[in-house]
Parts: C-alpha cells; structure tokens; sequence
C-alpha cells in the first residue's frame, strides 16, 4: 500500500474527503477547503443523480454564516472540487466547534439526503495560522441507525 | 484561557472526550482508551438517569467485535473513566475505519437514547505504536435534524 499516494487511496475502497482549514486570528477568519473525494462512486444513486458536499460548522448559533454547499457533480470515484469556505470566529470559539462534512444529493421528493460524512472536532484542528490539509474516511448514514443513535423515543 | 489545562477545558463549556489509541502492528491489536469527559452535566437528564459513553470501530463487518460500552455514571462536570478496550484489526483494515463515541443513556421506555458524540476518522490516527491521546469536542445529536442529516424519504 503506498500510504499518502492517490494510488493507495482508491486502493483502500474507503470513502474519503481531502480537507483543508486555516485559522487568521487577526482577522478572526475561518477557512475551510473542500480539496477533493475518493472512491464516492454511489451505486445507490440514479445515473442522473448528481451529489454536492455540504459543511456546516456547529453548534451554529451566532449570527455567522455555518452552513456551505459545494456545486454539484456526477457520482464518480475521483472527484476535484477545490471549494473554499470562510467565516468570522474568534479562535477560543473555533475550538469548541465541530465540522460536519456530508455528501448528499436532492431525492426525487426534493428533499436533501446525505448519504455519508466525516464529523472533525476542532478541539485542536482549527488553530494554525497556515493551510493545514487531511485526508478524512467518510462514515455511511446507513450505519448510524444499526448502532442506535437516532432517538427512538421522544418526551 | 489556560489551552490544555484541565481548568481551561472546564472554562469552555463545551461536552468534551478525552481518548486514547494506539495500534500495536505485531500483534494487530488496537487499544481504545476512554479516559475523561468534561461539561457533560446533561440538564436534560432526570436525577436518577445515569450515562455511559458506546464506543464503535465502524464500518463494522468483520466477525471482530467493534462496539464497546462503559460504566455508568451520575451526569456530572467531570467523569473519569480510565476504560480501555481492545480489538484485533491490521493497520491496513484500521485505516478505513471511522470511530463514534457516544454519550448515551436508557430512557425510559428501555431504549438506548445518545445525546451527544465525536467521529473520529483513524485513516490517519490509529496508526501509532504508542499511546496518543487527544479531547475531542462532542457534538449534541440534537443538531443533527437541523442540518438535515436524516434520511427523510425512504425508498
């Protein structure tokens, strides 16, 4: 396995999302960078069905902006995407932030459906200075159900 | 703010896990550590309702076992755990593993409820032959719905 190459990451079979992120304290100015997916190939999807990734940054409770969607593409193995996000947080705020990063697609009833993502705590992440990017396994929506973490019952 | 100190972390306010890995490649074992929490006082909670923290090493597929659960514990500021759980997986398999933890409880009616949770990609983290560990910020299931992460529409 060629760790670290684009080769030995299709070979892995894994879902993945390449992020990056960037902190500008003097500015108070978060960036994120939806570099690139591997291996989201969807076979669930319909021919023209095309996906986007959605990031939000939550909790989402300021007046600033949380919530970001990419432009949309046809499932494929490998796909380039080169989008930047920024929003105004202060650094002591950022580290109490996580980062949900979906990839989803519109269903035919027009609603939004994502089919698996990555959850990045930005305990430790969201602080440097300069771009720092990674490599994240997406986690399929259909194995949260099997370990039970919907609520299944409401008061 | 005092960054890394315990009264630092209190001072955030924000459900936080402190966690441990390590993999030992010679006899492909992997070692989770669930060591503390901190800011999970859940006032959600009836007096009486105890927590515990699930663990599981998703995609789950192998005959290996993957999901693990703590002690329970009086919802409270401070927890400490010290907990660890082993499973056997090679790096290679490691690597395309995505880990939940949860912070759950039993509701009433019997059924396992999660509040709050941090994923954890191990395509790059599992990998260390010594102990590593990391607090994560734990992201209430609350927020889920409002960003729309459940699957709406069956088919």
């Amino acid at each position: 396995l060629l760790v670290g190459s684009y080769e030995g990451r299709l070979a892995t079979g894994c879902p993945q999302v390449q992020l990056g992120f960037r902190h500008e304290s003097r500015d108070k100015r978060f960036t994120i960078y939806v570099i690139q997916l591997s291996n989201c190939s969807a076979p669930c999807l319909q021919a023209d069905q095309k996906l986007y990734v959605r990031v939000a940054v939550l909790p989402c409770v300021e007046a600033t902006r949380c919530l970001f969607r990419t432009r949309r593409f046809p499932p494929q193995d490998a796909v380039q995407l080169d989008e930047v996000f920024g929003t105004q947080i202060s650094r002591d705020a950022l580290r109490q932030k996580t980062l949900r990063v979906d990839v989803c697609h519109t269903s035919s009833s027009g609603h939004e459906e994502c089919l698996t993502g990555a959850q990045i705590s930005l305990a430790d992440i969201g602080c440097s200075e300069e771009r720092r990017t990674s490599w994240y396994n997406l986690l399929s929506h259909a194995y949260m159900p099997d370990i039970g973490n919907k609520r299944t019952d409401r008061r």
